[in-house]
């Protein structure tokens, strides 16, 4: 019975891409507003499709160089690890595709939509978001079934050959999916903070022109970035999060020799697809009211309806421990939830944390960077305690493969997670095009508020990344060693000690690497807005026009350029450390770039989201509000952050799950 | 007959404790020069006296009740335990005593020798450091000796009570060293931040008057903070890696059931001292000769000899894998001088990586930031290769007992090391108080180029201080291993990766504290430096005379109000986790902590030197020189890497240290 489980997952998946293009068709036929609108829309959504283009091109000689080594270094039915490889890439590259087209068609109708009403604006931006998210889900519960139903017909559906043949095979499918996250989410952040920071600094602060304004040779590019830092490199990086996570305790499954258990995930995924989609005719709201409300009751309406849903679904497939993995997959949830509030308390511009750094700004710079950096290392202490609490538990219910259900608990409703993340980036373009059109004022005020709330949910959602990031990982782990076959990795081993140094140390190179680029990028950025400034006559009286596409070009170059080595390095170190130093350092190196980066990716994202926030408490008139000294320092404080949060941060959870999901395709050559 | 080498190195302690007390004599029959110099010095020295009584009330508190604890908590004559921590904790004490009364003593003598000749200055400041030096390894290991001999006269000097009882006690003075350690070094960093913030700040930015002019009230301070966080803060650093280091090879020796091994560390560090005595002598320069040459004959000499002479001691004590021994120290040796040159890369003015950090100058304080920040992550990439090679090097030539050793061919010429350490901050002292004095420029010339020149050997002693700290807390791991019975701790039991995620973060909530206690001990003294410029007539102009002693006793308050959160998360953690999460998890949270520690001291140690030479760089006349928009951002981030290098960084290297030394201290306890 439970082999039919994939075929009804692939009807989930073709339910999730379906109401996804009805959602697309929908969108476009909403007024795509004045002339005015729908250039500046066509400008962003080149320069994004050009981006992407690039990006492809680089990624599209990656995959076939890969899959070619993957081939000829693996024998027998093995080799089929590369057709998963491709496909899965295929899959991410598809899905960040779509995802892009959509939200740089929704950005031009939400802000038309928003001249109209706060819900005609919201139902625009969350269908566009909405799009991304059943786009991922769909195609990553799709790619995974129909290989899984493939290969299983091929080789045969025992337990043993999908522990020993099929399962291997399809991990290729993550490390598709993770290798083009990273390339995209390192390259998407590279971009999109280059282009911030250069507007920013030249146009902002040095031509004293307001954001978003026309005559920033540079404003297109920052809502270019937009789409290709928060919607695509966001997509692509949940997409592997979600494959990752489902193919971990499928592996782990069939180490414990329970077909029940490899079917289980898929089971669960096709089911929060389905709330998913029921949970978006939630999200509406009226004039006046609060988008918060109608986001809350979307997401943590599905959540609850899945927890709900656990608990019959463990019950049929795998009646004997069903109670255990209910509440694996409920701790996990909590732990997920747990790590978000905490983000929220660290982050929120009403809490004594980013407080703190508002009134460090009155002293200056320094002490608002001590201060930031401070409350990013503070904020480790507690999301850790959660996340040891997740595991204690989790593995108290049911091992390892508890573990991983504790993930899936988080990741089963990211079709919904993942519209409200898509929908933040949209408005925030809506109100840039609004800007920049010259709308009413009433427009930017209701993007502006559309854009504002998301901030709740986007925290809680920042919490699930991290939190199942760092599960994900403990079961991709789990399931390394189970297919390297060794029982004990023990750090009382100097090899694994060395692996463990290497392991934490990555992160810090990887992020150097991504600081670097930016700083780099934004250099070249800064040049070219100051360069257009002074050649191009009556740019600054508004009567010259800027060349856009020339910053965006050379985002684009510095991003795709910048994001390689980085992205190689994530790819390589494990191949070389488990070749030359063998499994046990590779287990010792993937314990230590988990921990490490966990750490890494919550300083970062945390001081970068309090200063953001505190930057925002004081132009909010706080501490001699806007144009005050307290201001400038504050702006510093936010443009450190800027890379942290957006490149640097974010790359890091991509960075654990790659490095643990190469190891695990290149574990069965180890052990032989 | 190698029972013998306890009563041989009590001989060789006595010698340094003499040879420290012969030139303490001679210091002080140097000129200490004009009432007004003396009046200075007067004033430094009592707020240093000051700061060390106040520290030492809290400590005698916190000793005395960890000893009643160990007391009561072990049975049989592992009650000693409690004597062997108070003891260590009275001689770290003692160390640091004499190390500050010398050093205030030496200062203003350095300051009138300066007056005559750059040899006389060198002489003074060096034996100043030298005297330091001499304490600490004197007092360390005559305190292991003694205490040692007197344990083996009482329960036995065979092998197995070693291994079960003597050196079970005998760890005591060890945790004894290391909490000393860390409050001192936490408490000395916090006051010297905060003093040399406010001077900083206010006087020179806010007042415009020059650094360590009489005229500015926290001018005392800023020199007391030399003292207490520079002189007796690394004193206590290193009185502990020292003694650590030795303890856990002899543990590891025990281990491995061999009498030769546990005496051999004992007999390296006899023949250190004795070397390092010898090397005092080789310092000397001539009028306008480079004193750098002089420091790099006596510490890399003294380095050389040793290597020299570890062969025939290896050859005599432990005949049958002599060779193996000493390519293990050598191999640490190495690991130990790469690290330093690379630190010296990252950090040096003339490389690329500050020149660098100095350009981002240019575009303003951000990106100087995020320069610096990049440069501190990237550093810990070449240092962790080789503490990884040192590992593997070490453990192939003599398994565990041979990261010891290699930790030991680092620390085992301590006393010269800690010499020049010391040498550095005398001279800096000195500096001040010729300039508060208002002797001639060409006497702060002398003092500053001595001064400058100790950089590279400090970046050397940084070296050895990370990569010592690193190889000594995975030989106190091995040892905890030993002591506490079991075998495997395996990152693949989730109890053990629970223990590691917990290790990891703590790093960042301990700096996080050292990093706010900084900033509010700052902000305390910017609010008492302004309040005199405004309440005491005439003080800028010269007529009026500063409050020195408030602003010493703000800054001692702090310190250590400030210090006794921080360090008691390093003693109770460890006994927490211990006891509730058992030996395993216990296991986990040391490799984390020690991963995860080596590399944000690396990080934050890097970031800040690099920001201070990068100030250096502008000041010396680049990008726009002293006063510039350049200038401004590269102040803003040295401010930022003073906590960073100063106190924080430091403070993590002795974390890790005793954080094992506790576990292996309870480790007798977890194991009945």
């Amino acid at each position: 019975m439970v082999e039919l489980i994939p075929l009804l997952a692939v009807v989930c998946g073709v339910l999730a891409l379906s109401f996804a293009a009805w959602k697309s068709r929908w969108i476009l036929r909403q007024d795509p507003g004045s002339e005015k609108i729908q250039d500046i829309g066509q400008s962003i959504r080149e320069g994004a499709m050009a981006f992407l283009r690039c990006e492809y091109q680089v990624l599209a000689i990656f995959v076939i160089v890969v899959a070619v080594l993957l081939l000829i270094s693996n024998q027998g039915p093995l080799r089929l690890v590369s057709l998963s490889f491709v496909i899965g890439a295929l899959c991410s590259a598809l899905a960040g595709y779509i995802g892009m087209r959509v939200a740089t068609a929704s950005n031009t109708r939400t802000a038309q939509g928003a001249s109209k009403g706060l819900n005609e604006a919201l139902q625009i931006a969350f269908s566009g978001g909405a799009v991304m998210g059943m786009s991922v889900v769909g195609l990553g519960l799709m790619g995974i079934s129909i290989l899984l139903w493939i290969y299983t017909q091929t080789l045969g559906g025992e337990i043993a050959i999908l522990d020993e043949q099929v399962l291997p095979i399809l991990n290729g499918f993550a490390m598709g999916a993770s290798s083009i996250a990273l390339f995209a989410r390192v390259g998407g952040g590279i971009f999109t903070k280059a282009a911030d920071v250069g507007a920013d600094l030249v146009g902002k602060v040095e031509a004293g022109i307001p954001e978003d304004s026309p005559k920033n040779p540079a404003t297109i590019a920052d809502n270019v970035g937009d789409n290709v830092g928060d919607v695509a490199g966001m997509g692509a990086d949940l997409f592997e999060s979600y494959v990752g996570c489902i193919l971990a305790a499928m592996v782990i499954g069939a180490d414990n020799n329970s077909l029940q258990q490899v079917f289980l995930p898929i089971a669960l995924a096709a089911t929060g697809i389905l709330l998913s989609i029921a949970g978006t005719f939630f999200v509406r709201t009226k004039e006046g009211g609060n988008p918060q409300h109608a986001l809350n009751i979307g997401t943590f309406g599905t959540s609850g309806a899945m927890l709900l849903l656990t608990a019959p679904l463990c019950r049929i497939l795998v009646p004997d421990q069903w109670l255990n993995l209910f509440g694996a997959a409920a701790g996990g949830l909590v732990a997920g939830v747990a790590i978000g509030v905490i983000t929220e308390y660290y982050t929120s511009e009403q809490r004594k944390p980013v407080l703190g750094i508002s009134e460090a700004c009155n002293t200056g710079a320094a002490t608002n960077i001590i201060a930031g950096l401070g409350v990013g290392m503070a904020s480790t202490a507690a999301p850790i305690m959660f996340i040891a609490a997740g595991i204690i538990f989790a593995n108290y219910f049911a091992g390892l493969y508890g573990i991983a259900i504790g993930a899936l608990g988080m990741l089963v409703t990211t079709g919904i997670q993942l519209a409200v993340d898509a929908y933040g980036p949209i408005a925030d373009n809506a109100g840039g095009i609004a800007e920049m059109s010259g709308l009413d004022p009433e427009v930017r005020e209701r993007t502006d508020k559309l854009d504002a709330v998301g901030n709740t949910t986007a925290a809680i959602g920042k919490g699930f990344a991290i939190g199942s990031a760092a599960l994900t990982a403990l079961a991709l782990f789990a399931a390394f060693r189970a297919q390297v076959g060794i029982e004990i990795i023990s750090i009382t081993n100097p090899k694994v000690m060395v692996g463990l140094f290497m392991g934490a140390m990555m992160p810090y190179l990887f992020s150097s690497f991504a600081m670097a680029a930016v700083g780099r990028a934004a250099f070249a950025m800064i040049e070219e807005v100051r360069r257009q400034f002074k050649v191009i006559p009556g740019l600054l009286e508004g009567t010259g026009k800027a060349d856009y596409a020339k910053c965006v070009d050379i985002s684009t170059r510095a991003a795709i350029r910048e994001m390689v080595l980085p992205a190689l390095l994530g790819v390589v170190t494990p191949v070389v450390v488990g070749f030359l130093g063998g499994p046990a350092m590779l287990g010792g190196l993937l314990a230590g770039v988990t921990v490490s980066g966990v750490m890494l990716a919550l300083f970062m994202s945390n001081a970068g989201g309090a200063w953001d926030n505190a930057k925002k408490h004081i132009e909010g008139g706080h501490h001699g509000g806007k144009g005050s000294e307290s201001h400038k320092a504050a702006v510093i404080g936010d443009t450190v952050g800027d890379p942290f949060k957006d490149t640097a941060g974010p790359s890091l959870n991509i960075l654990i799950k790659l490095m643990s999901v190469v190891a695990l395709v290149i574990a069965p050559m180890l052990n032989s």
